[in-house]
């Protein structure tokens, strides 16, 4: 199923190397204000270009093709499309008969009965993701209007989503090294520069903290906010993991540690002072900020030779990548993994 | 919503201490054969009464109210029921106004304006994870009558889900210190009983790895086989995180040191010797077995004074949760980590 | 799929001879006040037992499973059970082998390869239909609730659904004959009676008109308000036809006879005096009464001969329908249309 | 939601006077031969330019931006795109203080709060029938290609959906007059005539029969095949009413002329030689031709002057419907029908 969610629905389409890559938008509520300039912001902080990303550079215009008229959406399905400009496929021919390690090669063959886009990774490309982030957009636009109008808060991806662990390196490492406000493509750049002169990539952990939302989204069991931000954040190639809150660390505490007690708080409020459940309690917001973690892989891509086989004549071979590669794809991580949570968010706060 | 699944699809019902808990199970094939049997052994290794569990003890008698006709699925909706017997609700009056911390106490009340049946957390429960388990017990008919008659293989939970550390010691390490082959309750005796005397309780981190599925099950993007087993594993109350294969160590790791790379492994067979990925690769099953593992927090209700506050009067208090309790709820949960697994694949098993 | 509906969803499940039939109902929300009484007089409506309808007289005594406490919704999922008391199984023994005309027992068996559930149809079975009248109930007090809070109007269902064509009889015919005010099974008796004698069935058109509802309801396309009446409608058993405002005759109409023209009716209010579209634009409802009729066929279930045959020996025999039948199973159909515009319109307001 | 089905599943997007229109097609499988000449035929069949048509000629390119590679379907979401050229937004300036009888501009507008693209109806448009009629096309692929192989079979849409009923004139009497084999448009050129020159419009009645489909397609209750077929086929604008195989007609017959006996057709195969059911029992298909009969309005748009008055200073006036319309817009149906049935059947034989 190309859909997710039930109220705020977001269908992704379209190949690495085909005409276009976009997503379809339902569910967004008429008179959100909204152009293809909102989406460049996020769009750049995906985008590549910086040390450790790749040097595929696409122009990733969007283009609005239904659901906004006069610059504000109407109500009716929203359809973004980014066409695909500066492909290179012949990198790829290669690839058809040789699987790469770590990628979806393989099996999309096996899935497809061979009829799958090989070029590029087709349809199970990152590229996807840029629609996935436009999405994000919209998602922030009907977050900031439906809990900024009634509460009047926000809703804040705190300092933003950001990676604060990278090749074994965690983030206070790299920032004493590198400096305060670094952006994060300069804080781990002798990690990044090491990986590449070797033709090898690196893993990170992005985490994301959701603040200014009320307390009750989400619903207990199938609907928890923890299993449809997980749900949407897998969605993300290349992710291993996800936890909440004190997250695998809680499963070594204490009750008595773990627990977020209730304190006063001042001015005769009452909450709990700290934050070991990440925000969710029963599935459902506490009133806390949504804290969360994520694990992504390695690049898969490397210009490290690498065993495999080809699938004609069933020889072993080795594989040394073509094409353009991440170092280090979690780099543009951060606002993919922002999207996620706001289109969870976004539709949560629909149906609440 | 309380349904997940697009062809094999489980709702659950009920509250703690209301007059029962259930499951409808829609999109079971007709044919399999099923009796109020077949759900004790699964039933029977999520019951409290060991070490370390809460000495409530139900009887967790199913039954059967649709969907089987002379022992067999009709294909129509399959409900399982559970009448509730050993309710002390005096025990949860207190609750109403002071909510537990750790628990989703408050928030269910900020959710339903005060509305929710608080007796023993309503809907929010532990106790709706029985009828999950029967659907899981549902689900893995299904895959063993599907997968098996597809590949002369099987669907296996090897060696079963279980608990591979707890309250911070591995495995390992309490089977060194209590011998081979000893049930969880067994092994992790010594650490229960100390959490146990002084009123508190204990995480763990369950692993679960199913082997004999076929590849390319899943989907790219919304329905990866991560994004669905997460959703339904963070469906089980008390879940902080899930990883898959490598999981957060992945995010350390070089590609050249996580791609599981393609070797010769006799027979001509090509195929990876390492599994990094859990089985795993662009969102679709890649033939090897899905390995994850889930993070549980220590129970929340505890012995030990805890500072919460009155929502009536507004004054700060000290609650000594009343009530019977696991000291460590996670010895229940393998099962029920199981059964999410099964729910996943018989619903992919079914699409594909 | 047994589920219908976004946000109000509602899923049936049981057998006609099984141990029970009912419904989980999901997304109602809480605070609502509901008790087993509440479904009484609806179920009192669908009642078998007056000329015409079988006597085969359950007692229909619904029990709520979950999702209310003290007398209100939970918002938890809520279960309605009807346990099924009054079986004759014996009767359908026969059954088994020999298809009933009109009947799905054959399709079912191919269906399921021969495991669908025999007696008295099953899981087709109209008996159904009484757990769908309970989830008509609560949809109904969810429309009361929500519509006549914001409006301070109210939703009714005009005058009740009504049977207004019965065995091409229609009711002001019969009203003529027959008085003011009758009930249905009285004013259509002398044709029942006909029918009845020589052991034959009738069919009927039921008329349902809502009123009080606000405008803009429904979405175009796929969830107009005629498109989800309808999947709703055809659900229930027999039913063969389905239009809104003038339906088939506007096909026969010049769109300046059909259209509603906007006209000043009375205090600067202007709004279209007629209602040939049955309430419903661009499949919004635009504040006229939702105005629909619904084509019944005879009961199948005919004391006359009908030519089937024997599917295990492939002989073709004669079949007098055994058990206790309506004549018109159509008289007790009101009810059961009204919850089906409910089930919607509690569905749409919710997602408003 | 602008999507439907559960595995073959259609989401329409687009405004009438917007950059385009088009379709998301998700769980096509793979390996289906398609591309752009494919949809020539039926969107041809749809297109306007005969008599009884408006005059807006569109070029109605498709252009395919995802799931296609080489010639072939990839399982990949499949996207359809149609540009909007001969666009004349201006005629339609004036709509948006004035609504139109009988049109959905008013309570478009209330359902957005005025944020509704008003040019030619925008979302409510007639054009979404573009994208739905290519959706059908690659549902009849799937028909063709998964029933086919299955049943050395063919499923056909016999003879092609056609009017069978325009403005009362039956088929029969028009052909008498006009000869057979007539295309509709000369079938119907007399009445289509008559109504033009006074600036008025008509309806008609369209029938779909679809043969060569396995019995057991579908589900009792919510997603019978009436019920999801009657869902599609409302969504097409201007329908008022559906019926299956004796429709209407079976609320005033007895069971006994109503029942589908079965009788020895010859070789030993027993089945009922009449098809008074319309092809489906209990929900499921029984292996008879699908036949039902859609009840179009006549086109709201017409000459003749209208009530209606100004939403900005509330007077009243009268409309002549500017812009170019169809007299009678069913002539354009039959293939949309199709593609409703079509998108219907692909999705139950995935799910089969």
């Amino acid at each position: 199923m190309n859909t997710f969610g039930r109220i705020f629905r977001v269908s992704l389409f379209g190949e690495s190397h085909g005409p276009a890559v976009g997503a379809v938008i339902d569910g967004v509520e008429p008179g959100l204000s909204l152009s293809e300039k909102d989406f460049l912001e996020d769009i750049g902080r995906r985008k590549s270009g910086a040390p450790g990303t790749t040097p595929r550079l696409e122009e990733d215009a969007p283009e609005i093709l239904s659901g906004v008229f006069e610059g504000h959406t109407t109500g009716a399905p929203l359809t973004v499309v980014f066409r695909n400009g500066n492909t290179r496929s012949g990198d790829y021919a290669l690839l058809r008969d040789v699987p790469r390690p770590g990628h979806a090669d393989l099996v999309a063959s096996i899935k497809t009965g061979g009829f799958n886009d090989p070029r590029g990774g087709g349809h199970f490309s990152g590229r996807l993701t840029l629609p996935y982030v436009a999405a994000g957009v919209v998602a922030k636009k009907v977050l900031a209007e439906t809990v900024g109008m009634e509460t009047d808060g926000h809703v804040a991806f705190t300092d933003r989503a950001q990676i604060i662990e990278l090749g074994g390196l965690s983030r206070a490492e790299a920032l004493a090294r590198t400096g305060a406000d670094a952006p994060d493509h300069e804080l781990w750049a002798p990690e990044i520069g090491a990986a590449s002169a070797e033709g090898d990539s690196l893993g990170a952990v992005v985490e994301c903290v959701v603040d200014g939302l009320p307390a009750g989204l989400g619903e207990p069991f199938w609907d928890s906010v923890e299993s449809l931000i997980a749900h949407a954040v897998f969605a993300i190639p290349g992710v291993r993991g996800i936890e909440f809150g004190d997250g695998f660390a809680a499963s070594r505490k204490r009750g008595s540690e773990h627990n977020d007690c209730f304190e006063e708080t001042g001015h005769g409020i009452v909450a709990p002072r700290t934050n070991h459940a990440g925000g969710v309690n029963g599935g459902l917001t506490n009133g806390n900020p949504i804290v969360f973690r994520v694990a992504f892989k390695p690049t898969s891509s490397i210009r490290k030779p690498q065993k495999t086989y080809n699938l004609t004549d069933g020889e072993m071979t080795e594989l040394i990548t073509p094409g353009r590669h991440d170092t280090c794809f979690a780099l543009r991580a951060p606002v993919i993994v922002e999207a996620a949570a706001a289109i969870v968010l976004a539709d949560l706060i629909d149906i609440a």
